[in-house]
């Protein structure tokens, strides 16, 4: 499974001070230590440093710039403006980029769509409308539909396109779980080249022990078919399931992957 | 799901030593125990005490007699010798009774297979013949299908038989994670009254950290159909892993099980 290491994110206060503060080594850590935790791409999120005087659009170009001589993993974009894509394209120099995202609304398809189209950038599309987060499969499927006939349009590939099958928490409705396990396998099988991923943490809200709510999950979607989640990468206990998923579902040959991680003490029960 | 405690098993060596020395007191609180933390219904295995001076149908008149005085739960009879089973079904004195098991050959199935449609027990039926466990999944289907048209015709409920897909170690060959779990749903899709039961141990066998590979397979499994496990109770991870896996799968209402089990301290992480 593809890991988007999701640590250099603003709205995190640590984080958040760091980047306003421009501490270009704290950053450059964190990238390090989430690449060499087995991070397949660093998410960047410039938003909400409040107070910094600093413009969202310069601290996303610093941002690519302290990562990108920090490690060599592609970055992820996080973001719903494309005025910062295009900022942190400008500084960009990496041949696999992936943005951050689009819904089925349409101002969304046309702004954002069409630059992930333009630079063959990875997108990830969320299964959902203006009206939010929809409470079924069939309506998640239907802005799944809607997005992939728009990008296709624009000539871009099914494979560059990360579908997200969104989760509302099961605190609020115990039956969530299955839609969104429901709704993987169904973009699966309708889309067989396009990719799918997902955030874990929103299935737990609410609820004790969300870690073991969240890495429970994150093993369901393996077996319904996820190629891609968002997470935190130092966190070690998920990272050990992410590798103990992948020997189950046979995508780890001779289970080469969890032999070297155990090897490193990367394995951890 | 269902949580069938493994735990009063003679071949493990300091169960063997009590059941060899008749100390009730042991089994009764190793059967109590199992209860507490959650076991629906407990196993009993009698076998491979050797040079105690016992005979094995007289070992398991004993274990029934003492757990059915320390516990009220139902009992899985662990045996593919109707002699035992017999002695077992004499002094049983509940009225739902798991036997494990028989396979496809046609000499269990004309012993054990009648005995279990003579006494309403339920009926573990492993999805292989003579020839060992199948490596594919349509083998291990014809299988089922020779078990299943044979109890039919003995009047054997559906719902009574608990299929077993059996697991073969993914040291062995990467991909049999995923022929299990296959098997388990082609199962659930061709006889959906049926039920569908599996032990854990054997996907991990001649890897490290066996634990975090059982319990992850588990969570995969329950998301493809698994009705019941047998398994330790007493492994608090295991069972909190069983819990978030219920919770997933839509089968806890309002999250109910899973509070009531971590207010009672049982939820690990």
């Amino acid at each position: 499974m593809l890991v988007i290491g999701e640590r250099i994110n603003a709205s995190n206060r640590s984080v958040g001070e760091a980047i306003a503060g421009r501490d270009g080594e704290f950053v450059a850590n964190l990238a390090k230590a989430q690449a060499a935790a087995g991070a397949d791409f660093i998410d960047l999120n410039a938003g909400a440093v409040k107070g910094s005087g600093h413009e969202e659009t310069e601290t996303i170009e610093w941002l690519v710039e302290v990562v990108q001589t920090a490690t060599d993993r592609p970055l992820a974009i996080d973001s719903e403006s494309p005025d910062i894509i295009e900022a942190a394209l400008r500084r960009y120099r990496g041949d696999r980029l992936m943005i951050n995202s689009v819904t089925a609304e349409k101002s969304r398809l046309e702004s954002v769509g069409s630059l992930a189209a333009r630079h063959q950038a990875s997108l990830v599309a969320l299964a959902m409308d203006e009206g939010g987060i929809p409470d079924t499969t069939e309506k998640r499927l239907a802005a799944c539909e809607i997005i992939m006939t728009y990008l296709t349009q624009l000539g871009m590939a099914a494979e560059q396109v990360f579908f997200d099958p969104l989760v509302i928490p099961i605190s609020v409705d115990t039956n969530q779980g299955l839609v969104t396990l429901k709704t993987l396998e169904q973009i699966k099988d309708r889309y067989p080249a396009a990719k799918t991923v997902m955030g874990l943490s929103n299935i737990s809200y609410g609820l004790p022990k969300r870690q073991l709510v969240n890495r429970n999950f994150l093993i369901m979607a393996a077996y319904a078919g996820l190629d891609a989640a968002i997470l935190d990468p130092l966190d070690a206990k998920m990272m050990s399931v992410i590798r103990a998923a992948d020997l189950l579902t046979g995508k780890d040959t001779m289970c080469r992957g969890y032999l070297r991680a155990h090897r490193k003490g990367m394995i951890v029960d």
